[in-house]
């Protein structure tokens, strides 16, 4: 019997993905979609602008959308809710479906609540469990866990093994973004071509504080956040999917290079050691290559879950630098809901 | 009378910004231009794949492309040369050349020697008297007088008032360079569509030690090096012109942004004092928008002799980010030797 | 003094058009800036999301945008009026207008209309007198002339000599269609990125109807078509400006190849010899090399108000075969009226 | 027991998607990877530029590449030989391979020549049979078969079922062809961004030619060709992969806009019927959409192999305007060419 699953934003980037994910998936089916008033009672096919390569999943293209309503949830019609609703709703619309089942968020609402558990499957699973602290709490029977901004996975997963083994003094990043990211019509073609646009809303906000709570340690009912420094620039740049960051950072203690890429190469986490259906493995690539990771050549790389690392270089005075990429909208959203639901369902934390 | 000048690798994407500086200029007359063997001995417009907006000027486009050959400059045919020319045939070209006229090269090979000036115009302007030391050392009536990489000039002209009034303890910059720095073929549109590029040859390492040096002080016979440090991370993305910089840097002294904004806005230098005939008029254009400066909007700011700032924001610990973008075949390329050109011509740097 | 000018829809990329090709006009003056309720009431460039190379005209960059309203027209405030508003407002503001001053409208809302000239100043001249049997029969002052769709204007004006030369039997035309032609929202990036689209709503309709009136003679109060068929196809595809159109014909006489490209190349009409101040010389730039027109090339030809013809070819049984390109938004659409308005000046039809 | 298979040009372009269409083939097996000197001798995957989506499969990725040289045929360690090499040496070396072991060639070298089939799978199977011919008049045991130019091959399969059911009078056709077609460095980034090149060589005059005799009758030893007249335009456009083609096209009977497609819904032919691997079902994809079919979205149906039409409209008089789109390197190319051997090896053809 699989896991009777709803997703909150159904027709845009995201909840595209969520449907590629979870189609077809061992332990969750899809039963609900549901998406804005506009787009209730209309077939899948006719309000989705698909951007996935291939068609739309034939069951999937004619299901009816529904409009986003708790009650289904509520009377027991759902066991597990994804969510890719815009911000501005979250708030609410979440907190009324967390009263009954799980949510799996990728909006950034709830992301810094001292409760609820910000997490990356492959970097911090131990945090999970604060969806308990949580319920008892909110007396939510379901909870949220949320993951963090696609820009975020992207760069604290090969930051995890450098952090654990050498310890962070501060990460300088610059990001060249997809235009997935901003929305099917987030980024007219007349402002982008031959051109790229020094800026994301609220973006550089997230990827300075929330890798902070993700490299944190889970003491008791809270997290203890990381302490090093984070700035961050962030910009758009005209390609379809994958989000590439240059870093430049500086570690506590003296590294060799060849220990820093041994480090990210035998990176492994627990969505590994449980073989989790969707967990990539390696969660990091290493490319030797002089140019790469490139977006077009590497985003799909462990189907999309695996972040590749390149161009690692050392500097004097414990200072590193790296290309890493990831797929925005894969590992940078919807799979990374995704992971950290199978997570949770190997933990038992699913069970309401 | 007007001084002659031949140009050293008329037909690229550089020697094209050459001709478009230098038509029509007030000081400057351009009587030869000299390319390889394989364009020798044909008109101009049809060896240049000519690709700056607008026809290429008609005088120009009858002219005979020559072989570059330092007779001309022997027989004292020529005043006056601008060089464009691969580093790999540059020490001997150049050098010949210098023997008997002054040459301005964008070309890397000399740039980094003891006697040789590197000079962003606007930035040390002093730094020209060295090539007295390099014609008394070498022998040479002429001279040689370099400008740096492209990402270097957009760069060292907004760290300049920042170094002069707060100092700077290090400088992190990722770059995303256009298409026409890497030469009209440079790279194939299979490579770059949907995609880009974390990787240029040899790029890093000017970037990370050509400031150093223009923001050094000439101290009798030689420079003496600023003591900084850079860390820089190169791209390539799909634009035309124009590159854009993510700046991170922490300065020496504590600062407030509005005074950091205050300098930037305010500054000029000795070529705007000069009134020099391709000096921008604000050396430096600080955009208050949220999003700019963009390279297909801010490229040609003072007739793309203007580096544009903006996204400028403080973090906590002497922290400053800022995006910077500057035309790179003009500002950072044929521009910036020109702009040389006049400041010596003014200061009397030229007669040979 | 200058005939004082009003601009409706003056937000728009045509709009933008509008002002760049009015601002500094001997003839005319930007008086007054209108848009949708939106804009009103805020400065110019608030509101416009300026596309065009290089800043805003400084006076009409702070100038306070109005909303539409035929008020001022109807108290003599106004003396001219250019419409690049949406049609499905066009029907009433239009009139509203007409009423007390001419307008000179790029919309398609009138084009067709029996008593509405539909002129390209370089082709059909004489049409604009059919204003006077508008005038006479609808009781306007003013009256309305139209230009037609931008694929329309670059396909006539080339046709125009041939049609005249050798008799037209059919064109079939596909067309490759810049961004702008949409609006600066009109097409996502994500859409069309390493895509195209090849379908624009409603502009096959206008290709193959609206050449036939303005090709058709004018008699007496109407004019009667020109009797060829045509057959078009019109594709979206990536780029900023410049409408690209590959064009199949059948004339009704025999033609030799180099006469065709003579009949082009010394094509000359009424805006040249009365030397109108924006109209192009020559109308028609006949390229020879064997791979132009290009769009990024050629679209500014005759500053944007020329068509570049290349690519002539024969084929067996009086087929031509050529490469048509044109500036969408100059010469495309709001150059078109500005033209028109020239010519119309010219021949006293402005007085009211 | 799989077929031998080398593979003549195999880092380029076609050469890349001959070794993803034969990779984990039922029928044939690479056993050797053939290119120029300057390849030879090196590994696989350190001299393709490979432009694939996802990695090099692993084991081609090691193979060495060698030198081109029949005599691997002539020693019978080569079953079947496929053929991506430049048309300046595919007239000695296809016929060396040739004399030996059939060879299914890319290239446009023997295209023409009267015993030489030209095959599209779909279109003319029976013509396969003229390899016989070929074999006994040049005394070769394996022969030549080709199949057309990549716009051809798109054009060709949507006029099939028309030609059989109407005729055809003529047919106009301007294509929009994407970069790859040109191999990996053809078209530099510099210029085709914003741009679009309405020129390439040579294409024309195989689209206006290769048709006729596709769908020309095997009459005894020769294929008599069919008699429309055919006018192409070829364009090339910023996209990866996938040529879109705009037709216009007049029939010799009347007919109903429904029963076309109809017709093209239902097409079929003998690789459908024999069920050959790699045989698109249907070989036609119809798109009802108003927008369709686009590149990045119907370049890969039927895993690359099928024809997509869209924008099928009659005007009065017997014409039809349709937009077909196919996959230019699989169903254009490799594809076409794999097709057509398993056709062979199902009618005993590659038996030597």
């Amino acid at each position: 019997m699989k896991l009777r699953v709803g997703i909150l934003g159904a027709t845009g980037m995201v909840g595209q993905r969520f449907i590629a994910q979870l189609y077809n998936h061992p332990w969750f089916e899809i039963t609900s979609l549901m998406a804005s008033e506009r787009s209730a009672g209309k077939a899948y096919k006719e309000v989705a602008k698909w951007y996935i390569e291939g068609e739309i999943p034939e069951e999937v293209s004619e299901m009816i959308v529904e409009e986003i309503n708790p009650q289904k949830a509520e009377k027991g019609e759902l066991d597990l809710v994804f969510s890719a609703i815009p911000a501005s709703i979250a708030l609410e619309v979440e907190a009324s479906f967390a009263k009954h089942v799980p949510v799996y968020s990728n909006t950034r609402t709830y992301r810094m609540e001292k409760d609820v558990p910000l997490v990356v499957g492959d970097v911090n699973p131990d945090h999970l469990q604060l969806v308990e602290v949580q319920r008892e709490k909110r007396g939510w029977r379901g909870g949220i866990v949320t993951n963090p901004n696609c820009s975020t996975i992207g760069l604290v997963v090969p930051l995890k093994p450098i952090y654990d083994n050498w310890g962070i003094e501060f990460v300088h990043v610059a990001t060249m973004q997809a235009l997935s990211g901003a929305g099917y019509s987030g980024v007219p073609s007349m402002a982008i071509l031959d051109n790229l646009i020094p800026f994301i809303s609220g973006e550089e906000e997230k990827v300075e504080s929330e890798p902070l709570k993700i490299l944190g340690s889970l003491e008791g009912d809270e997290v203890k956040n990381a302490s090093f420094s984070i700035m961050a620039s962030c910009n758009r740049v005209m390609i379809l999917d994958g989000h590439t960051e240059a870093v430049f950072l500086k570690t506590e203690e003296e590294f060799e290079l060849d220990e820093v890429v041994k480090a990210l190469k035998s990176y492994s986490s627990e969505p590994q050691k449980l073989e989790l259906p969707t967990a990539p493995v390696p969660p990091i690539v290493v490319r030797e290559e002089e140019d790469r990771p490139q977006p077009r050549r590497d985003r799909n790389a462990g189907r999309g879950m695996a972040v590749s690392v390149g161009r690692l270089r050392k500097n004097e005075g414990k200072l590193l630098k790296f290309i890493c990429l990831s797929h925005n909208t894969i590992r940078g959203a919807a799979g990374a809901s995704v992971l950290n639901a199978e997570l949770a369902y190997k933990k038992g934390l699913l069970k309401v």
